[in-house]
């Protein structure tokens, strides 16, 4: 399958994180797409385009306006402020506090449109989380025109960032913003399945009350992983999209005895929804050595995982999302993508 | 005036708070306290005099018990997990995020019962809160015994508490905490006056439908400054306590002229309400020289706004909040207190 990438995704280029109550060494970093990029032409797996302009009409489909603009603006204001380096927030508007009005300040807006202290925004995030998204959105059309997969080896990711604020390494919702796109482009019904090790609480939220979007995520228990407060099994969507937001949460240790159980069960939902495109969320850090996540999958499960996805016989939209062990990102990744195309 | 101050408040000692998307020297320090009695025994304010210990049934009549359950098990939870050193929350249940269930992991408890990264919590900080609290609790006991004013030294402070989440260095709510319990020994009216420099979000939150506390707040305009979230003037209290809530949100720069006409505008307000006790949420941070505020009272001020507070005519609990300038905190905060009296 043909892989969308543009190097401007490594324009954003963050040094440091923020997690247990430390700064650390970030960890969603450059290299993560360049070992698959490598992977990839090491492979064979296809030609590696780079995506189109979609310009800001298609983000706006899932994202607030002044979110956007917010993003757009941010460094600009950031350093009118007098401020350098990268931002982070560090006060949320959590229950009993207010949302509107929007504060001026620039640490104001940073917590306003912002869910976590551990994402980076920096001069060229706005720029790269662009570029990202338009690879998902060009993997999305080549989808729609007729091929059976594409893969957008996004990054930044995307899966936990809301309609209105950022969070999770993620800025743009590049698998939600492709669903909408595929929507908006014919699809009658599109499902996404998220099976990054982390619950893909942005996706849920901005499909929650749709029954034309289908949400599935297989993901570590929120009582005991990032992003704690979304993922539960009882979250079964709202309105019209009761029953169309489905969430397998399990145990940490999970490996790909437990994993496929929950795959499989997936798959039946989806073969009964019957999506005309399928979008997966394309996480690898359910992998065994994988450095901040705690599910055991081997890169071997990675290449069952895309024979499986295959016998969905589904036209399917790849989008990158997570995975930390940069080492072997690129294997794991692979994989998934060669057994799809039944090369591996 | 007679000051309660016990030791054990200056064992939550933190090294570190992040802010500005760094981690930097912790501002809310032991000698904050330390300077503050030095003053009031240099200057002879008065005795000082050990909290009583009040036990939790006082702090619970304001905060959630699980939230109380949470900061009291909190070290045994962070040692047990591994973890070692002050505890910095990083993700937090935003809108479309829920509270409910309640994390079993660290990590997504500290969001839970927080609302900002810049709060370090420590092995000593459950005790020292607590400490803290009973200096407040102490010191209105004493005033409803008949004393004319009392000065809890409270440290860590606590008007950025709410009832069930902690943030802006405050653990437990202590003006709140005296609030209520002088209306549990009979006070039938409390108002409580907060000077500080930001807004007492947590204390506007925990009597805000209540019409027997009347909470003002005099504070730099929170679409400009911490935390960003409330403080608003259109805030006014909902249910039983519409118009019992009162805010002053001010311009960045404001000196005694402006801040003085809005404490005549609060002083007609508490005069109307009648309070049987004052409670002042005594906050030094309005000073000219507080290295995080931007407010211009002098140390000469403080003089006035004793004097002022003196001429309400009511029996008074002070509670010390914020105020960063540690060389100046001494004089400005017994300046307070002894033009109060009529000493100075
Ligand atoms: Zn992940
Ligand atoms: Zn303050």
């Amino acid at each position: 399958m043909k892989t969308i990438f543009s190097p401007v995704q490594l324009a954003h280029d963050p040094k440091h994180e923020i997690s247990d109550g430390m700064l650390k060494p970030a960890v969603e970093i450059p290299s993560r797409a360049e070992i698959v990029r490598s992977r990839i032409l090491e492979t064979g797996l296809g030609e590696i385009l780079p995506p189109e302009e979609f310009g800001l009409d298609p983000l706006a489909r899932v994202h607030a306006a002044d979110y956007l603009t917010f993003l757009e603006s941010f460094w600009e204001r950031w350093t009118n402020a007098g401020r350098s380096g990268e931002a982070f927030p560090f006060v949320w508007p959590v229950r009993e506090l207010r949302t509107s009005p929007v504060p001026d300040h620039i640490d104001g807006l940073l917590g306003r449109y912002s869910f976590d202290a551990g994402t980076p925004l920096g001069e060229e995030t706005w720029f790269a989380a662009r570029a990202s998204a338009d690879a998902a959105l060009t993997a999305a059309k080549l989808v729609a025109g007729g091929e059976r997969a594409a893969f957008a080896l996004c990054r930044p990711p995307g899966h936990h960032a809301h309609g209105g604020f950022y969070g999770g390494y993620c800025f743009l919702n590049n698998a939600a913003i492709a669903a909408q796109w595929l929507r908006d482009a014919g699809a009658e019904k599109v499902a996404v399945l998220d099976v990054d090790y982390h619950h893909g609480n942005g996706t849920q939220a901005i499909f929650y009350d749709r029954s034309d979007v289908l949400f599935l995520s297989l993901h570590a228990d929120p009582l005991e992983e990032y992003p704690y407060f979304l993922g539960h099994a009882d979250e079964t969507g709202e309105g019209a999209g009761e029953g169309f937001n489905v969430n397998f949460p399990l145990p940490l240790g999970t490996d790909w005895a437990g994993w496929s159980t929950a795959l499989k069960a997936a798959a039946d939902r989806i073969s009964r929804f019957a999506p005309d495109t399928l979008v997966v969320s394309l996480g690898l850090d359910a992998f065994e050595r994988d450095p901040i996540s705690k599910f055991r999958l081997t890169s071997e499960d990675f290449l069952r995982l895309g024979e499986e996805l295959a016998g969905f016989g589904l036209p399917t939209v790849f989008v990158m999302e997570g995975g930390y062990a940069v080492d072997a990102l690129g294997v794991n990744c692979v994989n998934v993508l060669s057994a799809f195309d039944g090369k591996a």
